[in-house]
């Protein structure tokens, strides 16, 4: 970390207003400023306003708007005058903005001048897609068999993976479908689609292989529909004497995969060969002031060099669409993106709940009022080029450049669904901080905070906090990122997820019903 | 496996008739009898009819009934000769049953003669509850930490556990709630209470401890809200100096616990403090016949002991409801039935499918037809005594009895739902197959046909598919497996799943929706 700042410069106290017609602005010292506290443009705390928190630049009448980022987050509840703390039960939440009048493609942003020279060492496969890890993925119709799998995994590290030194690491795809569940329910289509995209993610190398019961709903076949010849192990195959013979199968057909697998090797490939997912989870105030800013600078040298981004998370775009609609490359994109949101509100609303069940009680500790303030800084991750196609859940990723990929927020089924759309890196912001991590995809954990990323020294991988103390720009720390991403996408860097081997499971998004 | 009978008896071709007035009976012989194949009471095959399938025993015009159990299981849509196959296409599936008129409590199984004397060496506990393992639970308020707590439990395995040799086990309860679901959701109260529930079974002493985010939804003290007193560690609180620190908090509270339960002592129990779940899994057309008979059988002489049984699975009670609310040991208990069949209906509709969506092609390919026929032969596990109480999904059970405990038929959500439901051993009945397995009650596996018994020698603990060829009764084999239950129970029999250690993760049901 670098701490080339005067240490009184930075106790001297701080606001950040994100735009100047913005008459609130978060407050930046750690642990928040008393009230009386002076700001050196003269404005006074009149109480108490904790980090990342809010404070009025004015006086604001009840009923009059809250605003941030130069948009409406709410409207005062009662008055509040100029240095008041401006907490959660101040603010009104205005209503979910009606989608059948947005704007689209008005704002298309013109292209950037491309990116050229920049590159990272990957491991091409024989279809053109390029890996950042070598992994021997052990997919799975059905959770019936996951205990088995994870048996065999085990052995299969201890006894054939230290005999292919090129594989990076074994992994069983677990999740909890395949059976007891509506196969035949419309959106069904998700989770089936979800299973058999991911294991086609290019860290697999084209070598995934299933394991299957025999008596589930969902065939194996229907994951793996092009390879059915040597690629299934079906547990209740009546050539199989017990469980024994059953794991020993299993290990023959993963040693020959490792075999394979073990030839591929990191070659030099241009930036555009990268897919790289954006996603954030326990956000605080900060998350739209530092770190989500720092990966829209990355993401927009990333897709200046030609590669594939992909931002997500329904409910934390809902109320941010207006802006993401008029930056739509074009009509049809902006209808794709208003589809998604209408897809999400009915099927909240089936659960009788909308999209403000997305905040948290971290979140709102953390500074931000509601899903609407959320949101506009969720947003900010996309940075500021056009947005080329949007994806429904699940769905592999088409185009280069900035995607939308429609996901729940939650983070590890948003993480699941971004691998089945091929992302190969992930880049994941974080304000309260979370121990996340993915076995089939490195994640670089951005903090918000300095504080944070000082404390949690071995779990965050970098620190954007320096941007709201003034220490960084967001030019600077978006360099820094992307530089990053490359290196971890080569190896190079080992983000501390995958050194201390701290990885989540697999979450599918199942909006069907169980049986 | 005994082997009295003799070989050529086996080869005789054989089929059972469930009940004297059914127009169907199944074909015993393992892979099925070939067309011409003559009955010894002359009756003559006039198809082939693979093992467990239905076989006309006089002609059945369209249109009429096709019985079995004595019920209707749907009706011919075209003619079927005396000896024709009765399969799948053949038979048109009954409509659900209307749910408003059924008799309640109207046909009361007389209390059968208490059984004395029976006992098993369980672990118990302060609050009198009793055990059948000694584990050490480590919960979580959500599954970001899931990753950590895995870390975790692996070095707890390694370098604390063997100093405490009366501990059998550490277990992470690792789930897929806590954040990123609509927590206020009016259906939310069913994972919640499952979690909440779940860290009180009587397999973990009293002794669980939970790892919490801190900026979650799901607040840790919810989950135990008795003792929020040094038995969660947060990983966001300001204390820990990163992931080594957390971690080592972990650890030091789980030995604490460690020590308490390193004193818990087996102790001679009474029959009637144990608390066993019925389940089944990849159901054949045998289920109904072999397995859940002797299931039931064993459940008769639990519930006579004093003991708390409990069945589930709504989707495969719900075809044969009729003949549960006459069993009813009151209408109050009968109109709690019809309330979570009612539910789960509003459920199915919700996302546009019905009880229908349960059968698997594993159901049909062993035999059954539909889920009419699925659900009279599961519904066989729960006896024949008086059913005493209903738990919606999750509730912790409160009578000693018959209890019908409402969960999806889902294996792993069932078998979750009935450890939050108090379970400390669960009876699982199979046709096809499963490795299914849990960490925090010994499963005893059931198979329902003597060659998988024999097939899958090193999985299924006990087979019941003698009762088919006629080499046991019915009788004895619940005899022998209600002695199993108590040996599994004491620790003195381990059964297969605990001997490989292969285990399936727990698995919520979560009918409200993620944000």
């Amino acid at each position: 970390m670098t701490k080339a700042v005067n240490p009184d410069e930075l106790a001297t106290p701080r606001y950040i207003r994100i735009d100047p017609r913005d008459n609130v602005a978060i407050v930046v010292n750690d642990f928040g400023l008393p009230a009386k506290t002076r700001f050196p443009d003269g404005l006074e705390l009149r109480d108490f306003v904790p980090q990342g928190h809010k404070v009025a630049l004015v006086d604001i009448a009840e009923g009059d708007a809250v605003r941030r980022y130069n948009e409406i987050i709410g409207t005062a509840t009662r008055p509040i005058f100029a240095g008041g703390w401006v907490d959660e039960s101040r603010i009104s939440m205005p209503e979910a903005r009606e989608l059948d009048h947005l704007e689209l493609a008005t704002a298309v942003p013109a292209a950037q001048p491309p990116l050229e020279g920049y590159t990272f060492e990957g491991f091409r496969n024989p279809d053109g897609s390029v890996g950042t890890k070598n992994v021997l993925a052990i997919s799975m119709s059905v959770q019936c068999v996951a205990g088995t799998v994870d048996y065999a995994v085990k052995r299969i590290k201890e006894e054939l993976l230290p005999k292919y030194p090129n594989v990076d690491d074994v992994v069983a795809l677990s999740h909890n479908y395949g059976c007891g569940v509506a196969i035949n329910a419309p959106m069904a289509i998700v989770p089936i689609r979800t299973l058999q995209n991911i294991a086609k993610n290019a860290n697999f190398g084209g070598e995934a292989m299933v394991v299957s019961l025999g008596c589930e709903k969902l065939a194996p076949e229907r994951l793996l529909p092009l390879d059915t010849n040597g690629s299934i192990v079906r547990m209740q195959d009546e050539a199989f004497d017990g469980f024994t013979a059953i794991v020993d199968s299993i290990m023959a057909m993963a040693e020959a995969r490792l075999e394979v697998l073990n030839k591929r090797q990191r070659e030099t490939c241009p930036a555009s060969d990268l897919i790289v997912g954006l996603q954030c989870g326990g956000s605080d105030a900060f998350s739209g002031v530092t770190a989500n800013p720092a990966v829209g600078f990355a993401a927009d040298l990333l897709v200046r060099a030609g590669a594939k981004v992909m931002f997500s998370e329904v409910t934390e775009v809902r109320d941010a669409i207006h802006l993401l609609t008029r930056r739509a490359i074009d009509e049809e994109v902006g209808r794709a993106l208003i589809r998604e949101m209408k897809w999400y509100d009915d099927y909240l609303a089936k659960g009788e709940v909308d999209r403000s069940a997305n905040t948290t009680p971290g979140n709102k500790k953390g500074g931000l009022a509601n899903i609407v303030e959320k949101s506009l800084g969720s947003i900010v991750k996309s940075g500021s080029t056009a947005i080329v196609d949007v994806l429904s859940p699940g769905e592999r990723i088409r185009k280069a450049g900035m995607t939308f990929a429609a996901t729940p927020a939650s983070d590890f089924i948003c993480g699941t669904l971004q691998l089945a759309s091929g992302m190969t890196l992930q880049v994941f912001t974080s304000g309260r901080g979370t121990p996340y991590g993915l076995a089939a995809a490195p994640v670089i954990k951005v903090a918000t905070r300095t504080e944070l990323a000082n404390r949690w020294k071995d779990l965050v991988d970098f620190d954007a906090g320096r941007i709201a103390t003034g220490e960084k720009t967001i030019e600077e720390t978006g360099w820094d990122l992307f530089k990053l991403i490359l290196d971890v996408a080569s190896g190079r860097t080992k983000v501390w997820s995958d050194k201390w081997g701290i990885h989540n499971s697999l979450t599918l998004f199942n909006p069907g019903p169980v049986t």
